[in-house]
């Protein structure tokens, strides 16, 4: 298993993706607010492990504290407030958020202690959860793809972006698994690069094949037959089944179009936001202009030129073919289809 | 005036685009060999400049022999055979030996010295009359632009490009001067970053705002209406019209068409290759590896996993609104449109 996000008596261990693949480094978290920086700087990323992260971060928020009543509600409701402001377009976040709140209220009567071991617990549970669910969709993700399937990919949505085996490379895996898996080709997603340093080493340490292009590349070999299903994670999925995720994921989708190539995309019901109507009303986060102009420490634009750095995008729903969940397989009208999902039991 | 390739005594003085924007460093050409390594190892790169470059290389190839007659000729035939050898894509390249060539079978018969003078005169007005062609077809191009322009450019067509003005930043510069152009968007074009780094370079030395974005935002800022039009050059356009540039090129005109906006191509006559028939027949160089797998001397990937590296790509005659040249603006059907314009005197 890639060690995403473990929990290890008391500290929240991650591997630092920011490092990765030059460097395999762990990053130990102490308190919520060590959680809380390694998810803004993304040491982690990825909607699902982010939410994860996020959990073990409100867990170790109260932990180390003595108060009890007023005085623990008061402190619990900091802690979830710094999580919160880490990182406005992964819904996954404020699921996780919501989720461990809703335990507190449930407990908030009880001692301290059990308290404290119940939040541990269910952190826990959303993590084993988030693990069987990337399982699932997998399956029924890779059931949908043709035979000697060859899948192009965007941005790192696996074992790296959950806590474990991927959501869109979960699909990828069970692919593999049955034997339906050509190749992937891995966008390299500039400017942080998860397709060519995430992607390229987690699916290399599974032996599964893969190809790293420049994200300008995926035009030209869809129009040349060497793709033949586009599958991507995503930060978030509203009402109308407009999906939110990496930048550069709107451009896949509209070339999967002119290719006639089917795009699905891979994401746990905690992506869903069902209350957000259309793609509209999705945050985008602009993130650093560092991330642009600067690869590895080096410069690569003229000092003083100004650069965008939009760091999501909004695909619409007209351009997606499915939405495989751990529930079952969304298609259009997205409306009825994902609040259906939503509504099952697991 | 941006230096791009000057005859210096007998000397080709280049800036070695491989170091802009963080240095400006020259690189002097001593024989026709160091002129083709710099055209093979990108010190100079776009398609006129590679033939203004070629053109020098040849002058200077036979410039310090004493050769004369049978030997002459022999020597002169390996030189242009060293030139030829050194990209494949642009045409521009054997659109300039070739006329280099005819003015050298028009003088075999003169003595050797008024030959070799009479091939630098050629290069000479190759490179002059590539910047005339460049502000001719700017002006076309710019007229065809909307008011407050917020053009969309990839790769660097520009000043360093061409001997000088730059065909789609021809267009540019000519609508900056006419109070038309509110702002250009420069994609930054992985592997090589000939837009972060050369476009964003050489717009800011003229006072033009520019802002770079990563190959992958352009269709986003399409989405949200930050670009009315997309001008982009080329390294070989074909008969009916399909027009071979950068890899990614065919990716942005995709998206115009997506978005409803006018995609135009500017590039002189030299860049016509009405011989071929469609774009099929385009070859298309492969670069290295290491141009993906690395950027500024960092690798970004991990060891032992693949990467593509097809330096252009062939967007079809069908997206294409638009092919500015020097002697007019050719529109569909360009199978006549063309033709016309190739057999138009200058």
């Amino acid at each position: 298993m890639i060690p995403t996000v473990v929990w290890e008596d008391g500290v929240v261990v991650m591997i630092d993706q920011r490092r990765l693949p030059n460097e395999e480094i762990f990053v130990r978290c102490r308190d919520h607010h060590e959680v809380a920086a390694a998810i803004t700087d993304m040491v982690i990323r990825g909607a699902p492990a982010i939410g994860v992260a996020a959990a073990f971060g409100l867990a170790l928020g109260v932990r180390n504290s003595t108060s009890e009543g007023g005085a623990l509600r008061e402190q619990w409701d900091d802690v979830c407030a710094v999580l919160a402001g880490t990182r406005p377009t992964a819904v996954n976040l404020f699921w996780a958020i919501e989720r461990m709140r809703r335990r507190f209220d449930t407990l908030a009567g009880e001692g301290g202690d059990a308290l404290r071991r119940a939040l541990l617990d269910e952190a826990l549970a959303i993590q084993t959860e988030d693990v069987e669910s990337c399982q699932r969709m997998g399956d029924l993700g890779a059931a949908l793809l043709p035979d000697r399937a060859r899948v192009l990919t965007h941005c790192n949505a696996g074992a790296l972006a959950t806590a474990g085996y991927g959501t869109a490379l979960g699909v990828v895996r069970s692919a593999a698994r049955m034997g339906k898996l050509d190749h992937v080709l891995a966008d390299e997603t500039r400017p942080f690069l998860q397709g060519a340093r995430l992607t390229a080493w987690e699916l290399q340490r599974d032996g599964i094949p893969v190809t790293v292009i420049t994200d300008s590349m995926a035009g030209h070999l869809m129009a040349r037959g060497e793709v033949n299903a586009v599958v991507v994670g995503s930060d978030r999925i509203v009402a109308n089944g407009d999906v939110a995720n990496k930048i550069g994921t709107y451009t896949v989708a509209v070339l999967a179009k002119e290719h006639g190539l089917p795009f699905y995309v891979a994401a746990p019901v905690s992506t869903f936001d069902l209350v957000t109507k259309t793609g509209d009303e999705i945050p985008i986060e602009e993130r650093s202009a560092e991330e642009v102009t600067h690869v590895a420490g080096h410069q690569v634009t003229p000092d003083g030129v100004p650069v965008r750095h939009p760091a999501f995008d909004v695909t619409p729903h007209r351009l997606v073919t499915a939405i495989v969940c751990e529930r079952g397989i969304a298609r259009p009208p997205y409306t009825e289809s994902l609040r259906d999902l939503a509504g099952r039991a697991r």
